[in-house]
C-alpha cells in the first residue's frame, strides 16, 4: 500500500489569508485533533515578522506545543534565514521556504528578486542544517502568476537547481494562484524531477481556485507524488497574489486517497470532527468542501479495507 | 490536438431534478447559446412519462428545435422500447438508455430487474437501428449505489456485455451517486474495455457529490475515455438516489480540458455567458462552479493556442 503524506497546512495559509487572529487555545485544540485524527504533519505558523502578519506572531508557542504531540511533524514557513533561526530557536522537525518562480511575485511578496532569494535561501539552509532541521523549498507561482501570468518551464526548472545547489533538501511545487492544470502538473513535475532528482521533487501545494485541485492531485500522483498541501476546510490563499483563494480541502483529499486505497494513516470520521473546533473558534467563516456535506460513500470502509 | 467531445447534459439531468419546469423558449435559448459557444452534443430531455416527470414534457418539442441547429448532435434519454419509439418519431440523433448495475436501484429506478432491463435494450435498439439513431447504454449506478452500497465490478463487466449483446452500439460508465474515485475509475474503465472492446466504452457521465469530479476526468482521459458528461453550473443530480446532487459543471470541465491543451471546439467566454440565461429562467435556483467566479487564467489564450 503505498503512503501519501497529507501535509496539514491550514494553521499557516488557512490563517494568514483571514484577517482575524485565532485564538492560541483553539490552534492548539485544532492541531491536537488533527493529529489525534492520524494527520502526520502540519505546518503550524510562519515566522515571518509579527507586524506583517499578526495572525503568525504565536508561531513559536505554536512549535513547541505541536512538539509535544507523539509523531507529530512539525513545519513552518520562513521567509528568509531570520525566519529560519526563529525556527530553529523554537524547535521545529523542518522548515518551508517559498521561492516564486515569478519574479514579480517574489518582489512582492518577499520583496527580494531571483538572485537575492538564492542568497537568502543558501543562509537558511545553513542555518537549518547546523539546527538540525529538515530544510524544505517552495517552489512558489510554479504554475503561473496572477501578476505575470505564465511562468516559463524553463525558468521552474534553472530556478529548482539553484534551490538545491543552495541547500535545498527537497523541493515542493506551489500553485500558490490556482493556475495548475492536470497536463501541466505531470509535464513539471517530470521536467524537475528530470533535473533535480526523483527523489528530490516530493511535494504538491494545489490550490483551488478553479476547483481543478483534486484533478491535479490525480496528476500528481501518476507522476510520483507523494507529499499533498491541504487546508482543514479549504481555508486560506495567498494574501499576496490576488484572486488566489482556498487550498484543496483536506477532508476530500483524504477520502479520495483513502478511497483509491492509498495509506494515508489519517481517520476520515475523526478529521470531518476537526470542523467544528474550527467553525467554533472562528464564527462565520466560510469553510469548502463536498465530503462534509456528502459524507463518505456507502461502501467506504470496504474501499479501505481493500 | 485530441478531441475531447464534452455531452452537456443539463437541459435532462440538470432540469429533471430540480422541482420547476423551465419554460420551453428559456431551454430553446439555452440550447441554442451552448451550441454556439461550440458546444456540440447535447441531451436535450428524456422521453420518460410526462407524468412522472413534467420538466421533460417538452422533449419532443426540444429534439426538433434543437435539430434546426447546424452541426449538433441531438440526444435524448429513454427509459425503455416505448421511450425508443417516440425518440425516434422526434427525430433524435441518438439515443441514451440507463441501465442500473445495481438490481436494486434499476428496480426503483425504472422498475425492472437485470433480465428485464436486458430484454427491453434488445427491443429499443431495434428500434433506434430501425430509425436511424444512434444507441447508446449508460451503465448506471456502476461505481456504486446509495441503496446497495458497492457495486461489484464483475457484475458491471458481465452486464456490460449484456448491453453490447442486446445491441448497444456504445456504452457509458455513469457515477450516479458521486462515488467514484479515480483509482476505481481507471479500474473500472479498463476491465469493461477489455471485455467489449476498447472503442466501445467511450463516455464518463460523473457527477460531483464528494468534489471528486474532475479528478475523475483525468482518471478517465488516462484510460483513454473521449467523451465527458457535464451539466452548466452543475445544476441537476438523480432524484432517484437520494443523497447524490450534481453533475460536473461544463464551465469548470471546459477550462480543465482547454488549458490541457485538449481539443473541445468550445469557447469559454461564451460559454461562462450561458449561464446568464440559465439564472434569468430559473431564478435562486443554485449554480455551482469555480470558473465562473474565478475566471480563466491570465495565461489562459496561451495555453489553448498551444
Amino acid at each position: 500500500m503505498t503512503h501519501i503524506l497529507v501535509s496539514e497546512v491550514g494553521p499557516r495559509d488557512g490563517l494568514q489569508s483571514i484577517d482575524r487572529v485565532m485564538d492560541l487555545e483553539a490552534k492548539k485544540r485544532w492541531i491536537a485533533a488533527e493529529a489525534a485524527a492520524g494527520v502526520q504533519e502540519i505546518e503550524v505558523g510562519s515566522f515571518v515578522p509579527p507586524k506583517l502578519l499578526p495572525q503568525m506572531a504565536d508561531t513559536a508557542e505554536m512549535v513547541r506545543f505541536a512538539k509535544g504531540i507523539d509523531g507529530l511533524t512539525v513545519v513552518a514557513l520562513v521567509p528568509n534565514a531570520k525566519g529560519a533561526q526563529r525556527a530553529v530557536d523554537a524547535g521545529v522537525d523542518g522548515m518551508s521556504l517559498p521561492f516564486s518562480m515569478s519574479e514579480t511575485h517574489s518582489r512582492k511578496n518577499l520583496r527580494k528578486d531571483h538572485a537575492e532569494m538564492v542568497v537568502e535561501i543558501r543562509e537558511a539552509a545553513a542555518i537549518a542544517r547546523e539546527g538540525g532541521a529538515h530544510f524544505a523549498v517552495g517552489l512558489a507561482t510554479a504554475f503561473g502568476c496572477t501578476l505575470e501570468g505564465a511562468v516559463a518551464e524553463d525558468q521552474v526548472v534553472r530556478l529548482a537547481e539553484q534551490a538545491v545547489e543552495a541547500g535545498a533538501q527537497e523541493l515542493g511545487l506551489s500553485d500558490t494562484t490556482g493556475y495548475a492544470d492536470p497536463a501541466q502538473v505531470r509535464r513539471l513535475v517530470r521536467r524537475v524531477k528530470a533535473a533535480v532528482g526523483d527523489d528530490m521533487l516530493t511535494t504538491l501545494h494545489l490550490h483551488n481556485t478553479r476547483g481543478l485541485g483534486l484533478a491535479n492531485v490525480v496528476a500528481g500522483l501518476e507522476e510520483g507524488i507523494t507529499t499533498f498541501d491541504a487546508s482543514l476546510g479549504g481555508l486560506g490563499g495567498c494574501p499576496f497574489a490576488p484572486g488566489a483563494s482556498g487550498n484543496i480541502v483536506t477532508e476530500d483529499l483524504v477520502l479520495m486517497l483513502n478511497s483509491m486505497g492509498l495509506d494515508t494513516g489519517i481517520d476520515l470520521d475523526k478529521l470531518l470532527q476537526v470542523r467544528a473546533i474550527v467553525e467554533e473558534a472562528l464564527p462565520g467563516e466560510p469553510l469548502y468542501g463536498f465530503t462534509p456535506d456528502a459524507g463518505p460513500m456507502l461502501d467506504y470502509k470496504k474501499r479501505i479495507a481493500r
